[in-house]
């Protein structure tokens, strides 16, 4: 069993459950590092703030039958994301998946560990997950629900809970996990007012970029903020885009989605954006003998120390044609 | 009641109930006609469909589990639509929303009449939902879970559904109303086939709008069949866009965004697009005495009739700004 435990998990002997393992397995095959799921939870919290037309980014801003309803939309997400591991489960069963032939029903729970399980999935393998923004983490792991492993009692839909051991008895793919940054939900509260204050969508996402320097930003978070269709067209270079607005200030806005984005980020000892991300970049020209420089526009620059001021524009990004 | 009689309604006298008439009203109120219901209703079925991503337009297509939780999202997206009629019912309420300060549960049934109703809404009032894209067709309606509208028989965890008479007491918003269209749905096989043929979402873009003309379509479509992100790029004018390619072939491909394409639309007698809708049109040009013809690039223009080749390519577009 050994070879089924990962940073952070809660240490038990975990019951003898070849079914249990192989889908455990089959996930951690699908998904060594958990970087798929993570992505699943954190697109299923997007998904409910649809910050897009709503400007949303917190669990507290959604109506109560949005939160009631994020483990169904994490269910139909993980089905989409994970179709080489999930199949459906035949027609008339009444759990959610099948995976690698065993019936599994996906759980998702707001408090950690308090899975609702109906009588239907006693016996069964359960997926059992939980995740919250505020704390930027999210678990998931798979455990059946035997009698041993489920409280005695149980409400008047005859449905109970995991008991102790039973929690202990989770097999877990990932724990504490972190999930893809929400940066609105990790701003200051006068830096989130200073972003959100502008009445146009534009002025939002430039604002964003001159305050949030060298943490990656998901296109998630411009559609918040800009609230219109065409949101990745807010980062243009030109008009009034925020990369041409904040260059007179000596801000250099790399995108993830362009190679050789990503290596002037790279060159300069940033955090690299993944595709759909971008980072904000403040940068001076360097000495001649600086590390982590980048040579854009015939001449080298250097990220700009906290406080320093921009003496000059900051240089054009590469010309660049769009990964496919 | 007489005012709360539609078109359509099954006719039968609804027993008194006041706070039911006062939910109808406000729905009624919010939405007359059923267009921002509608929307809802054909928004649930694309977001199950997720085409831009999967290509999928058919209710078959779904994974089970999507096919199971179109209720939930449509719960979610009536909320989200109607904030004018719907609060959330207060925290320690079972239901879902409070409307004019009755609690209301949401039900939505694949199969009409059939919503599962559990004790926690008997003797409440529902606001129950039944759609189906391949019909094209939505109903809404609000009922009182009273013990005469419910079977007597209750499955294990105690849920139970409408009796006969139960449904006969439904006070329907709208019953047999349309849905937005689903083109892709209503295609014959073979042209069908046609559009879905081609490798690249250029391509298949442009063969829809060679294929269908003179029928309204969605962004939704376009973007099912672009499968990609600026899936509305694929219509532009220059390049290989569907409107460059097409106007040899004598097609006119307005857009509902734009007021001056509306118009074109409009002049030739066409159907004319809503926003984020296009429409394909064979123009040639008109005689000088025809009806419904539109002045383009100097000349005036009228529909080619069916069979009737394209002698020359179509004018140009008026040229436009977005409508905020």
């Amino acid at each position: 069993m050994s070879d089924l435990t990962l940073p952070g998990m809660p240490t038990a002997q975990l019951e003898h459950d070849p079914a249990r393992d192989e889908v455990v397995q089959a996930f951690n095959k699908a998904d060594p590092d958990g970087k798929r799921a993570a992505a699943v939870f954190r697109a299923t919290f997007d998904q409910l703030y649809d910050g897009q037309h709503t400007g949303r980014f917190r669990w507290d801003q959604l109506f109560k039958t949005e939160k009631t309803h994020y483990g169904t939309l994490l269910e139909i997400n993980l089905r989409r994301e994970f179709d080489d591991v999930i199949d459906d489960s035949v027609e008339d069963h009444a759990l959610d998946y099948s995976i690698c032939g065993y019936d599994v029903d996906c759980k998702f729970s707001q408090g950690m560990g308090l899975w609702m399980l109906p009588p239907e999935c006693f016996g069964q393998l359960l997926l059992v997950a939980w995740a919250d923004d505020a704390k930027g983490t999210w678990c998931l792991g798979v455990v059946r629900a035997t009698d041993a492993n489920r409280r005695s009692s149980a409400n008047r839909d005859g449905k109970t809970q995991l008991s102790l051991p039973g929690r202990q008895q989770i097999a877990w793919l990932h724990y504490g996990a972190s999930l893809p940054p929400n940066v609105l939900l990790s701003l200051d509260a006068l830096t989130l007012q200073k972003v959100l204050a502008p009445r146009s969508g534009q002025a939002r996402v430039t604002e964003l970029l001159r305050l949030v320097t060298e943490r990656r930003i998901g296109r998630n978070t411009i559609a918040t903020l800009a609230k219109q269709d065409d949101y990745m067209a807010r980062l243009r270079d030109n008009g009034n885009g925020a990369r041409t607005t904040l260059r007179e200030a000596g801000y250099l806005i790399p995108g993830g989605d362009y190679e050789a984005h990503r290596a002037v980020a790279r060159k300069l000892g940033a955090e690299v954006p993944d595709p759909g991300e971008v980072i904000s970049l403040r940068v001076v020209p360097a000495e001649a003998d600086a590390p982590w420089t980048v040579e854009l526009d015939g001449r080298q620059w250097r990220l700009a120390h906290a406080g320093e001021p921009a003496i000059e524009p900051a240089p054009k990004l590469p010309d660049v044609r769009k990964r496919q």
